[in-house]
């Protein structure tokens, strides 16, 4: 009998289903959903939405429950070792046991939980750009700054399920400005869409001359990327800045835990080679001898990066 | 039959040896002893040297080679996961299958090799400052600054075996000094004993108030920690300094691997509380609110942490 595997990436907006059959040593998505999210539901309406998702999906497809050996879910918030949330802002979750009570409302008794920037980094190693690698850490450059870190094939989760908050490495210390965190010069206000528009806004009264000039508040970090490729001084200043600081936080990465490879994801790294050639070149110049020259490579999913390292998180091989 | 454990913390003018006796779950550190070294002799004759003493140590204690169920070696350079060192320089070692050859030297088959300061590390949690947990960062401040991980109750080598360069996190971007390394701003420019200094020395004209003026080049790191206990006001400043780069950078590592407790270890550890308390406030100060209130502990081990490491390296219990 086939045997399925569902991954579910859930968003303050959307949750994203796959629905992975495993066949032998080859694996294929059968089928994508997703349903809307509001960030405001309690955690057991929520779950309890997935939950009927899913077994409404295996309805559809002739799929019996105990054909499905296990379901994986990604969570926009810190997740500890036994699935449990701890507190997540962009769903208005506190201390949740997502994993029991998922294994309760779905009947399926293998049930994985994992953050969801880790489970995209998960993902990239299985099916993308970091494919044959097993230490990986992944940089999503979006609103914010997320990170996820493999080991040895396997997550690194951290003793409080906060390990790979890579936005919130302080990579300019003798910063005024305040983070969202609350906290002074972490890479998110420098490398995520938000802190480069920030960093441009800064002094763009300054220079009338650059195609930055006339955005206004309508500025976004494509704006400033694709200025910068067309050689606006302004913008080559700013992508620079922007630049530098997550070569800064890579390099410090690389400090602690030396993985094999970089993935940058992510809105941001839509912009491409003008950030992975910035980030190898200050990576290069902060590092030691013994970490130098590691690769930095764009991640390959995009948006199912998170919904396939669920899968894999659930077991699928 | 009695069953051994030899522990060995190779360092550029000593090699320090313990002999461990495992009897049930009881176990004794029963003979400690060193042989100099050079930090220049060639890696096969710095080897040998260790071999005979192991060898000739257990004539002298009457233990047969057979009852020696594994040899621990920790080396003061990178060790990849296959117990090859890949360039030593306090050793003058370039790249040595330091386990291989160790195995052939000693006859005893089961040899484990690691870095100097990731085995400190693993000594640490598990006879000293850190029993009781299994994810942990030391850091050692001595004349430089090293570090070790350990996640997972297994110290954490990365791909390159450089993993836990802690001293080479950049935590000030805009330094115009070269660290040792060759690069700006790492932590060992500004919390090693040398850094310490460093930083006193840059000002020390400025203050002909303070009693750091008089001690001209002995200045030492101690003298500065001592100077600010008694509350002299540029030697409080420089401490403050130090310590702040110090909190950045437990911050960074807390940032990336989330782990259960920070030690801190090394000579200039010996200043105690005015180190640990002002890492303390700097670290929550740049911390993430998942991150705060981490414990931050003296090692406990001094130097026999490495020898001791070396001995839970090789398998003792």
């Amino acid at each position: 009998m086939k045997k399925y595997y569902i991954g579910v990436d859930v968003g303050g907006t959307s949750a994203k289903f796959g629905l992975y059959a495993e066949q032998g040593s080859e694996g294929n998505v059968e089928q994508k959903w997703s349903v809307p999210t509001t960030g405001k539901d309690a955690s057991d309406v929520l779950l309890g939405k997935l939950a009927d998702s899913i077994k409404e999906k295996c309805v559809e497809y002739n799929i019996d429950m105990s054909q499905v050996a296990g379901v994986g879910i990604g969570i926009p918030g810190p997740v500890d070792d036994k699935g449990v949330v701890l507190n997540c802002a962009n769903l208005n979750f506190g201390i949740v046991p997502v994993k029991d009570i998922m294994k309760k409302l779905t009947g399926v008794d293998n049930v994985a939980v994992g953050n969801d920037a880790n489970v995209a980094a998960l993902g990239e190693m299985w099916k993308g750009g970091a494919r044959g690698y097993t230490d990986i850490v992944m940089v999503t450059l979006g609103t914010g700054v997320g990170g996820g870190i493999v080991v040895d094939g396997k997550i690194h989760v951290g003793s409080a399920g906060a390990a790979a908050e890579i936005g919130h490495i302080t990579v300019e210390p003798n910063e005024t400005e305040s983070c969202g965190c609350g906290c002074h010069g972490c890479l998110e206000q420098y490398a995520s869409a938000t802190g480069v528009v920030r960093l441009a806004k800064k002094e763009i009264n300054d220079h009338p001359e650059s195609v930055l000039f006339s955005k206004g508040d309508s500025l976004s970090a494509k704006d400033i990327f694709d200025a910068a490729k067309s050689g606006d001084e302004y913008a080559c200043k700013i992508v620079e800045r922007s630049v530098r600081y997550l070569g800064i936080a890579l390099s410090n990465i690389a400090s602690v835990c030396d993985p094999q490879l970089f993935l940058i994801g992510g809105g941001v790294a839509a912009a491409g080679n003008i950030i992975i050639e910035g980030a190898k070149k200050y990576y290069d110049e902060y590092s030691l001898k013994a970490l130098k020259n590691k690769e930095i490579v764009l991640a390959e999913l995009g948006n199912d990066a998170g919904m396939l390292g669920c899968i894999r998180l659930a077991g699928a091989e």
